[in-house]
Order: structure tokens, then C-alpha cells, then sequence
């Protein structure tokens, strides 16, 4: 029922933009080449009779008309911009996928009930601004517009100033507007569909997840005369906690995942001691009060690491998301599209946070996995196959339908 | 006999060039700063009535003749460039107190024997072109010339092209002339004599140091749906290193430095496993065999934590120069100086590397050193007080004199 060469062939052409010499992509948000993947989508979706609107986060929507144009729209998403060296599919499976949906309904000349939409959601990853999923979030009414316009990069640029170099800051208001239900395709991002033969994750919950930022400052001093008793390393903190993160991610396993990403050293000088260090934690877990506790270890750690060399701590947690549980009959429709297409399938809890995380706040929401190589994904090597993208595509036009005609 | 206030203010003056909003002063080495800088040098050199030249590794010396000028000079110095928030005295304090000296030999109309030359070794910190003091390395025939000018900063850069462009690759050959002697006066860089409340360092030694380069390569992937048992978390195994670093040093201890300045993670993302990390570690100790255990216990270290996290290696150690014993006849000048100057007075051994290290192959050599407060370098409130500097100019004037009229 849908074309699943015309699908892949999408995805092939979505990454071109930003392409890596590893096979990989370079899209992060808001940047030149991410507004090139905006146009090209947009340009896609025109080209299969959509109406395009454009909101305030730079969220975009491609409408397809339904019988009843007035019905709130189903819709599926997900996210064009990627990881500074990461794949072709995360993210963008979902989008094209989604457009797939409804060059597949052109092709059958099928009118839904209701109107159907495939929605790209702005910086979705987090790499560029922290945190993930932040437009989606406004769209949900989790955060509130200035609070997404005002996010910063690293070199202090903000979403705002960014979309609107661009030309996506759209004029729609960001949300509240009634959503029928809202389906997300998406790679699993880890090894068990793979690992255990399954064709169709079918996501139930998806974990929760804490964000920290955390600021060393000791005392920048020569590396050569200064002893080391009287040092204050900011990076030998860091390294510690470094450390510390990974024992409490191992200490609340197998579920527990516990990673450090991003660091800056300053001044980053060979034959000088750190003198104030940046870094970032990120923390999962399904269990909320793990993640509870999780949290209250980290804190710890940090005081008497920090404590031991002398330094002084700035630490914010600067997000949290507790566990979500997806809503119960659209998992039942993605359930019942895996039936109608015959693909072999497991329920499945995701280890990545999602737009549908937020959407699930606001509208019915359920997400279809397919696997990805080795669990590999945030790496260019990231890779699926033209059988899984094509069955994720066929189950995420039953569950749409299932819906679209209620 | 030297004008004190005259020189102050230059450090003043000089320190203009690069000045950072904390009081300290960022002038990387052959950036248009340093190119600022090294023409004020000049100028003022000029103005002083010397003669310029300038070598293939943008050595710069000021020459002021002697009586008999065939004799060979007796050079001090130093070096302009900075760390990147260094302070005023790190190495301009050399350069200005062997200029001050010059200018008070005017004011006295004395006529050496000898010739003197006041010296810019160009990248002497090491901060952005490693090694250290490669230039005058390249002076005293440690490093050839192609060596020098091939050193590349982390943009890939190279000192060869970056003296082009500033407009110090000057004509002349490195090296390869007799010297008469080396003086370089320097802040001590350590805290011990401001703690004894000593005026002047008289430096006998010089610890030996090692540089190394380490990368480690694990696998980037997602920081939400990899399981920690799945990762190859190439900064967990850098933290680690951090932390073996510290334990060598302290091992070692009170004498040995062991210190990880630098490090770049990659692809620094908050919610990717780091796959990449490059990172540098400075050992430093005045006895060798020390110096070469610590070497061995860093490469056990190493290849034990590559080993428990599966990452792949690359290890270089890119640096290396035994402890260095300065020249007696020098030292005892300097000694001599500091007797009838009468200022308070230990030996010492320096923690830093220093020209004068490798000037020590192939001319007598010797240091002054002053004190600066609390023993801080290699950051921006670095200072010390008219008074020492003062003193360390007096002591130097006295040691070239004696050297230049032998
Ligand atoms: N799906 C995905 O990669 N999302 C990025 C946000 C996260 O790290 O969970
Ligand atoms: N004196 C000084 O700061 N030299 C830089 C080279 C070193 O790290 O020893």
C-alpha cells in the first residue's frame, strides 16, 4: 500500500544535505544546510497538494485535506535537523515517512475523514540548543515561547535570532489547537528489535530523562613550578565526575544509561592547569524515582569531588522529563496496523526522548520503531534497511487511517 | 644603575598589546598581536640606537655593538607570546629587563667589550605550536629548521606560514654563530621565593619535561538507548587518564608535575558518547630517571584503561629534554651580581622550561629569576612588584657586564 522505493529514494535525497564523507549527516538546527532540508520538504509536500504553515518555533506543517476539514488533524512527524556527525534516519525517517503516508493516499485517491498533517518539528536533538525536543515542547505548552526563542548555542546565538536568518519564523502561534492524534515513525535507536529479530517496535513508554550543566572553576596556574598539592585542577573534577557518572549509570543497570557529552576546557592549553571546566550530564532511566535517585547520587558525587580539589560548582539541572506512557488506543492502532501488515513485532520502551514525548501532553499519541543496524544511531554510520522503512511506513499508514476515520 | 620606573612602564606599555579584561594578557604566538608586539620591540629597540636582525624562525635580536665588535655577544632574553590568558611577566619580563639594560648602558655611555643583543625566541610557551621553546630549539640546533616551520596549530596552521604573514620570517640563518653567554631573566613561576622572602632566584637547574599526545577512539552512539555495558566511551577512558595522571604525579611528589591541560571531545555533544578524545600530558621532574619512570607508569596506565573500555590508542610522546644543569662560570656571574647588589638571594631550580634551556647547548648560560605573587603564571592576575623587577634588572646588568668585559 505505500511505495517503499519512493520512500527510500526521499531519504537518499534528504542526505545530500549536509552529507559526511563516513555516510553520514551534519544538519544541526537552524544552520544554512538545515533550512536547504526545510525547503526540499517543503517543496516535497507542495508538490503532493499540502498546504504548508509555518509557526512561531519554526514547526512546520503540511496539510492534506480531510472530507471533514473541520475534524482536528492526525498527525506524524518528527525532525530534519540531526547530530553534528549523525545518520541519515534519525528523525528524518519520520518525517519522510509521513509524507510517504500521503503521496500514498494521492496515489489511491483516498480521503481521510479527517485532515492529515506531517509536522517537522525544530531542533529536536539538542546538540546545537539544549534541550531536545524544545519547539515540540512549546507546541505542548511545556515551555512557553520565550523560553524556546531565547535558547542559545554555544556561541551565545539564539533560536530566535537563528530561525528568523533563516526565514522560518513562521506567524502561526506556537499550539493550542486541537490535535486528533499524533503518530511517530522513528529508527530505535538501540539494539533489541535487531538483536532479536523483531520487524515493529511498538512503543508503550518512553524513559525519563535528566539534564544537567555543571561549571568547575578552580585556579588556572603553570603546569611546570606549580606543585601539586597547591593546585586547583578544574579538569581533575571533571574527570571525576566524569568517572562518577559512569558508576552510577552501571549501579542502576541495566536500564540506567549515564553519559557525559559535551565538555569545555579552559583555557585548553597543554602546559597550563585547567582553570574552569563545562561540562554537561544526561541521564535515563524508565523508573522515576531511579531517576530520583540517580540525581541525588550525582549531586553528591559532585559536592565531594569538588570539595576534595578545592573548586567552586555551578549546577543546574536544566531539564527533566518524567517517564511517558503513551496513550493506550493509538498504541492499539499501531498495534493493529502490525496485525494487518503481518510484520513480526515486540512492545518496546524508547531510550531516546522523542517529539511525541511532548506531543503525548496534548493529543493521543503513539510512535512505531523500526531497527537500525547494531543499535547504532548519533554516529554517521547509523544505517536501516529499504524492508524495515518500507514495513514502519506501511504500519504508520494503518495506524493513521485507524484514526483518520474514527 | 638601572631605571626601574623606565622599565616598569614598558612592561606596562607592552602588556596594552593583548590586554585581557582581567589584567592579563592573550598574545598567542604569531597572531597579528604578537606581529603588535614584536614591532614595538623593535621600535623601542631602534630608538635605544640597535641594529635589528631577524632569523628564518622570526628570532628577533637587537644588537647593540660592542668595543670589539668581533667578539661574540653576550645575548639576553626571552619571549613576547602568551599563553591564552597568561599574564604581563611570563617571558616580557626578560625580553624588557635585557632592553632596560641596554638603555641604562646609553645612559652611562658604557662601551662593552663584547657585543650584547637583547633576544625574542618566537613561540616559546607552547600554547599554540607545540613544543615549547621550539625556536630557540631551533637556534641551538635541537630541532632543524623544517621541523620548526612545520609546526601546526589545531587549525592545521603552520608557523612557517604564520611568520609570512605577520612579516617575521625574516632572512637570516637560526643559530650557527658564537655566543659569548646567555642571560634570561624570568618570574619564578612558583611560589617559593615569595614564601622564603627572597629577592632573587638564582636558577642552577632546570627540570626535564615530557609532552605527550594521546587520542583514544571508541564508537559514538546515542547517550538514551545504548546500554552502558554496549559503550566505548572514549571520554570515560580520557577521565581516567586525568585521574592516573594526578596519582603519577602525586606519587612522585613533592617535586614531579604531572597535568592534562588540554583536551577536545568529540563530536561534544550532550546527548552523544563521545567516540573521539584528544588530549595532552606534561610531566615534568628535575631528576631523569624519575622523569622515565613516570613515563612508564603513564604508558601502563594508558593501555590498561584502553584495554577495560575497548578503546583504540594512538600515544605520542611529541616532547622531550633531559634536566639541563646551567653553566658554573654563569651562574657564579649571576651570584656575583646578586652579591653586589646586595639583594636576599637562594638557588633555585626551575619548574618551567625556559629559552635559556636550550640556549645551554650551545652558549654558558645562565637565569635570574624574581619572584611573582602567590607563586601564580599562566593566568591573567600573574604579577610581581617594581621592587623585584627592579632588582632582577640590576642583577642581570651585573651579570652581562661581567661576562661582556671578561
Ligand atoms: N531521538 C533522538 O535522537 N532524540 C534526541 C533527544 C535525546 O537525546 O533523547
Ligand atoms: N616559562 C614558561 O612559561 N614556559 C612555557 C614552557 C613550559 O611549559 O615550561
Amino acid at each position: 500500500a505505500v511505495n517503499g522505493s519512493r520512500l527510500w529514494q526521499s531519504l537518499m535525497d534528504m542526505a545530500q544535505i549536509g552529507a559526511t564523507p563516513k555516510g553520514g549527516v551534519c544538519r544541526l538546527a537552524l544552520t544554512d544546510l538545515d533550512k536547504q532540508g526545510r525547503d526540499l520538504f517543503v517543496r516535497w509536500c507542495e508538490e503532493a497538494g499540502c498546504t504548508i504553515s509555518v509557526d512561531k518555533m519554526g514547526n512546520i506543517f503540511a496539510r492534506r485535506p480531510g472530507r471533514d476539514d473541520s475534524l482536528p488533524p492526525v498527525i506524524m512527524g518528527s525532525h530534519l535537523d540531526s547530530q553534528p556527525t549523525g545518520g541519515k534516519y534519525d528523525g528524518v525517517y519520520g518525517v519522510l515517512a509521513g509524507l510517504e503516508v500521503v503521496r500514498s493516499l494521492n496515489d489511491m485517491n483516498y480521503v481521510t475523514e479527517a485532515p492529515v498533517e506531517v509536522a517537522v518539528w525544530t531542533n529536536e536533538e539538542g546538540s546545537r540548543f539544549a534541550p531536545a525536543m524544545v519547539s515540540s515542547g512549546v507546541f505542548a505548552g511545556v515551555f512557553d515561547l520565550d523560553y524556546g526563542l531565547s535558547r542559545a548555542d554555544l556561541d551565545g546565538k539564539t533560536m530566535g535570532e537563528e530561525l528568523a536568518r533563516i526565514g522560518y519564523a513562521g506567524d502561526q502561534e506556537v499550539g493550542g489547537r486541537k490535535v486528533g492524534a499524533y503518530f511517530e515513525a522513528h529508527i530505535e535507536q538501540g539494539p533489541i528489535l535487531e538483536v532479536e529479530g523483531k520487524t515493529i517496535g511498538v512503543v508503550t513508554d518512553c524513559q525519563g530523562q535528566r539534564w544537567y550543566e555543571i561549571t568547575f572553576t578552580g585556579q588556572e596556574a603553570h603546569a611546570g613550578p606549580t606543585p601539586m598539592v597547591r593546585r586547583k585542577d578544574a579538569l581533575l573534577g571533571a574527570a571525576r565526575v566524569v568517572d562518577a557518572v559512569n558508576r552510577i549509570g552501571m549501579k542502576y543497570g541495566p536500564l540506567a544509561c549515564a553519559t557525559v557529552g559535551l565538555m569545555q576546557i579552559h583555557p585548553n592549553s597543554r602546559n597550563v592547569i585547567p582553570g574552569r571546566v563545562f561540562f554537561t550530564v544526561d541521564f535515563r532511566h524508565p523508573d522515576d524515582g531511579i531517576l530520583k535517585a540517580m540525581d541525588g547520587e550525582l549531586r553528591a558525587e559532585v559536592e565531594r569531588i569538588a570539595g576534595e580539589i578545592g573548586l567552586e560548582t555551578e549546577f543546574q539541572q536544566i531539564w527533566y522529563y518524567a517517564p511517558i506512557k503513551f496513550d493506550e488506543s493509538c498504541v492499539a492502532a499501531v498495534r493493529k496496523g502490525v496485525e494487518r501488515t503481518g510484520h513480526s513485532f515486540r512492545d518496546i520502551v524508547s531510550g531516546a526522548g522523542h517529539d511525541a514525548c511532548y506531543l503525548s501532553k496534548v493529543a493521543p499519541t503513539a510512535m512505531v520503531f523500526i531497527p537500525c543496524i547494531d543499535g547504532i544511531s548519533h554516529n554517521e554510520v547509523e544505517e536501516t534497511t529499504p524492508e524495515w522503512s518500507t514495513a514502519g511506513c506501511e504500519v504508520l499508514l494503518h495506524a493513521v487511517l485507524d484514526r483518520a476515520n474514527a
